[in-house]
């Protein structure tokens, strides 16, 4: 099966700490990496996990906070250095490009690979859309603009059953067609229907990040019926005035949010470094959302088994 | 005595390793640290070391690289968020206070302390002078404007000869100039020279960083006298047409300034990442200037005892 994971490489919030780095993930997407947030340090977590610099195409900013771009600049300096081809896309709310796009500029004065700065709109919307994926962005509520983002992979070919096919002696040149749905047409007229011929689509999946974000109904609706959700889980639940205020959530309000979408599992993550240890927030969630994992620097996440 | 050390926090080139993070280093001089350079990942290398934010007061940044000031906006961001009070001063070339002020000043809207930008003038000069120290700039020559950086401890006050001052009974008031020099009269007239009553005063020490860099003797007059002199060493000298073209320079070079400036010791660093083991680069060092170390990630040299 073709990969869909999220790479943890940095979990943890504000400044970074010796316990958790600053929010990065990469999701591994067939041949392409694509980076979700890129605080200081990821550079070097891509290199440690031995994600190559080579696989990594787009890169997905959230908002604006040190801690989730600070790293960026670097990054992309170094893709240059090393001589990196190809292209790298990187999608940022507005202010994000006015603020770092001189200081990459500046850096790659001849940057040796096709370096684009796409703008996502405040609203959200597909920011990407290829025969095997969607990537959308939607508003959080922090406090600052910032969006969270759904990757969804479209749905997928049907599996060829080898042994009827081969009874049929189907011809090769229609086997895409039949993976797609079409029947078979036999040369003297008859019709094999197509469940005959093939298995089930592997299903599809998806995944959300919500981070940076307060406790809001409306990341529910706009996470609804995805698969696994990534949520910040800041604070436990003595701290939720404090979360509030800040702009961030608690490890049970991020399991109110996966209650109410509906997910398959939550992953909690963006810890205060006032938690050196993540169990209270992970038990706190699985009171209300059994399905929660605790996000941790090096942890791999297979998005095709949520459950 | 006095603190007066450099931490090496990182020692690398250009992209980050594995082995070796980018340019930063911090004099710690009695109760202030100065930090020389912040590359990525610099502010988690200040706690995994233990130098306290609340002590950081000077950061001085040698030119516009990537590797040696992208760890700056996130540092200064995250002394913010620690309600750090205060001063810091950032001293920068003009290009760099011009590309990275904006980033610094977006991130810390409400900074808790006064942050203060000092351009660095092309040339150099004195751009610190305390009771205690002085920071010089002097140019580098390297692809880009850049310039080293010398720390000199002023001449120090004499030790006190506890018995002879308690001999000729002597008043406490008068102390202070007898450490700096003065002779003593006594009531009756007589005059009690100075060298009775104290004893030379400890040397002062002086440290250089002089990275990036090529060969350049005009480096070597620069840094004339001092005791001790950071030098960068990127490649082996069968690079040395590599390191001339990039505006690097070789072990034997760095090893070459160090003897031409009369240096008391040498430190090489800003290996290039192709090195593993510095070993090579050391060697082919001390051949030339017998008294070089090799920088490494947590070295600490005492800067007093440059022999």
């Amino acid at each position: 099966m073709e990969s869909f994971k999220v790479n943890i490489l940095g979990c943890g919030s504000a400044t970074p700490s010796l316990r958790h780095l600053q929010s990065c993930q990469v999701v591994d997407f067939r041949d392409s990496l694509m980076m979700i947030d890129c605080g200081e340090g990821s550079q070097l977590e891509l290199r440690r996990r031995k994600l190559k610099f080579t696989r990594l195409t787009h890169i997905f900013i959230s908002h604006i906070h040190g801690d989730h771009c600070l790293g960026l600049p670097g990054l992309l300096s170094t893709l240059s250095l090393h001589g990196r081809e190809g292209g790298v896309k990187v999608y940022m709310l507005k202010d994000g490009i006015k603020l770092l796009k001189p200081v990459v500029e500046y850096l790659c004065q001849r940057c040796s690979y096709d370096l684009e700065f796409i703008e996502i709109p405040p609203k959200g919307g597909v920011l990407l859309d290829t025969n095997a994926l969607t990537v959308e962005a939607f508003p959080l509520y922090h406090r600052v603009p910032c969006v969270g983002f759904i990757f969804r992979e479209k749905e997928k070919l049907r599996h060829i059953n080898g042994e009827m096919v081969k009874f049929y002696d189907v011809p090769v040149r229609l086997i895409p067609d039949i993976k797609a749905g079409a029947d078979l047409v036999l040369p003297d007229g008859r019709i094999i229907d197509n469940s005959i011929l093939t298995t089930p689509a592997t299903p599809s999946s998806s995944y959300a990040y919500c981070s940076d974000t307060m406790f809001d109904t409306r990341v529910a609706e706009a996470v609804k019926g995805v698969d696994t959700i990534y949520h910040e889980a800041t604070y436990l639940s003595d701290l939720a005035q404090s979360a509030h205020e800040r702009g961030h959530s608690t490890a049970a309000e991020a399991a109110q949010i996966a209650k109410l979408a509906g997910a398959k599992r939550l992953i909690i993550g963006h810890y205060s470094k006032r938690y050196i240890d993540f169990t209270p927030l992970l038990e706190e969630a699985r009171a209300i959302f059994p399905n929660t994992i605790a996000a941790d620097e090096g942890l791999v996440v297979d998005l095709h088994t949520a459950l």
